[in-house]
Formats: C-alpha cells, structure tokens, sequence
C-alpha cells in the first residue's frame, strides 16, 4: 500500500504550492519546516493571513493597498496633488517611495495592457485614471510603468488618452544604471544614454 | 514622512520572511500575490495552516508526522517489523516510501549529530531509538542517514552504539548515480563504488 501523508499535511503542502515561485519540493519543505516548528508559528502566520484579507483592500481611489478608507498616500495632506506618478504594481510604488521619488500621488494600473495574455484596458484600473484626471487639478503626470514592451506601449497609450492643454505628461528617464559600465549596458539603452545626455 | 505600509500587510510580510529560503523581497512577493487574489485564498491557506498545527504531531513511537495516535507506518500490520530503517528527517521516509524502499518501519532522527551546531545525541530521538530496539525484535537496522561527514557520523555512533548479536546493522549503497557519467563522479564516490562493485 502506497503511503499516505496525513490529510491535514497533505492539504497544508498543496496550499503553499500554489503560491507563486514555490514548486511541490519547497511547498512540501516549507511545510515540514511549519510541522517542526512550535505550532505558534503557524498560527501567527494564519492570523497575519485572517487579518490581511479581512483588513487590507485596494484604495478606492489610486488601488495602494489600505486598511482604512483612503491609502496613507491620498490621506496625507502633505503631498503635491497636481502631480501624478502612474505605476504598475504596488510593489512598484514602494520602490518609488523607498528612494522618496515621487512628491505626489500615485494611481496603481495593476499590470500592463498585454493582448497576448488577454488583458486589455479594461482589465485595468485606467477607467478611474482617465476620471480621476478628468475631475483633478493635475499639471504632470508622470508614466512610471516599466521600461518592458508592455510597460512603454502601456504608457503610450495611456498619454495619448490623458493628453491635453496644460498638462504635462513625462516618462522615467532611460539611461546607465550607477555602478554599470559602458561595455555591459545594452544597445538600445545607451542609445537612449547618449541621446539623453546632460550637460556637466 | 516615510510611506508606511498597512500594519496588517507589513505583519504578513514580517511572518512570510520568517519561512526558510523566503527572503524580504520573496516574502513582499508573496503578501502581494495573496493580497490580489481573492481573500478566500488566505482564508483556505491560514485554515490549512491552523488544521495541520492543530491535527498534527510526531509519532510518539517512529517520530513521522501523524493525526492518529500512530503513524499509519507504525499501525500498518502488512510492514516487516523486524526491520527498522533510520532516517534524519519525515522527508527522508517519504522519499524512501516513493520507490517502496523499506519494507520495515522507520526511526526518524529528527536531524543528525553536529558538534558544530551544538547538536549532541540527547537533541535528537536517539534515546528512542535505543529503547526501541532494546525492547523490539529487530533483525536488521538499515542506517540511511544521508551521505554527509555528519550523516556518516551519525551512522557510525549508532552503530556502536546498537550493536549486538543477531542484530545485523547496514548502510545505504555508495556507488554511481544512475544516469551519471565516470568523468563527472567525485573520486571518493568512484572508489566506493569500485570497492563495492558486484557480480554481473
């Protein structure tokens, strides 16, 4: 007879391999580790789990994650609010506010428009950007997708909807990354490099 | 003022980078991809967690994982009980019981002896082992401690410590991995496995 791991193991070891980047060999690894430890460790880090699905929810208004009505950033009084740095994920936004990069208010599309994989406009959130900047008072918005095929088409298209007089639409600047040398960067970025240069 | 990141989503980050081979950016990662799926995925993977915490323990008599009061390796009547085979870890057994390796039962260590590490014979299920197979009717113990200078040592202290008439002690093969090739084999293996060459 074939053995059979407990069912509440087995359950355990199927859940953690669905999340991403954890194959079958490190969810079954990841769930040993949990049965070894005290139990009060997964049991922290089930109510981590109970407590952010129940509290955390997308920002109606830019789609940062909140667990109050607005996000921290739209709350804070403090911040330019005619200028608006559009990104794709949130995680590119706590990029963006690690290096303290953008003085102004975000709006989180929640990937890129990517026909291949079937996601169109309106799988994103752009309905409320085009609104938001439609009601606001914004003078730049700044494209702060990633510098991919998607990411650049994304925001082409997106600046040919927002254009209008009186609003500044920009791009991240393209260029060397600081530390990189000339012989590794590729083609089409010190391309961009020599043509963007500034003077010293 | 510096973006905090909601209490919630920055707690599950915090217990997510506890997980072995789960660092900081993994674990942002991975509270992110649960975050954008429906919570019911939370929900279905911190239940998993609190019914394995709460179903599962070691086997009082082999050390492997059960929600019964034994291992169903333990209450299995069709398992050759004269027969008993020394794993580190549950993960060893279960990769033994994937090719139907031992037809015995199992002694799960729970580790191996690592001076180094402070990790003396009284941390691991040695004493166990000793009454086990002092009050048990074993014939044979297959040592499949892994092939490691601590495994090997482990092994060798076991065996000594084990030993007695009509009690036959083994150790796993060493030889050439299936598939391999001589020239990529270390020469430490490659003598073992000359050494331990048999008949055609």
């Amino acid at each position: 007879m074939a053995y059979q791991a407990p069912a509440a193991l087995a359950a355990l070891t199927q859940q953690l391999a669905t999340l991403p980047g954890v194959g079958a060999k490190a969810a079954q690894r990841l769930a040993f580790h949990l049965l070894a430890a005290p139990p009060e460790k997964s049991r922290m880090l089930a109510q981590a789990l109970l407590d952010s699905a129940e509290q955390i929810h997308p920002c109606p208004v830019c789609g940062n994650f909140t667990d109050r009505e607005l996000c921290p950033i739209c709350e804070d009084s403090g911040r330019q609010r005619q200028l608006l740095c559009v990104v794709e994920q949130v995680s590119d936004l706590i990029s963006m506010e690690r290096v303290s990069g953008c003085p102004g208010l975000y709006h989180v599309l929640g990937g890129v428009i990517s026909p291949l994989d079937g996601i169109g406009p309106e799988k994103l959130n752009i309905a409320s950007l085009l609104r938001r900047v439609e009601e606001g008072d914004f003078r730049e918005i700044i494209m702060a997708t990633n510098p991919t095929v998607e990411g650049e088409a994304t925001a082409q298209y997106l600046a040919k909807k927002l254009r209008r007089d009186g609003l500044k639409i920009t791009r991240l600047a393209h260029g060397l990354p600081v530390g990189g040398t000339l012989s590794y960067v590729d083609e089409a970025t010190l391309e961009l490099a020599m043509s963007g240069r500034r003077e010293l």
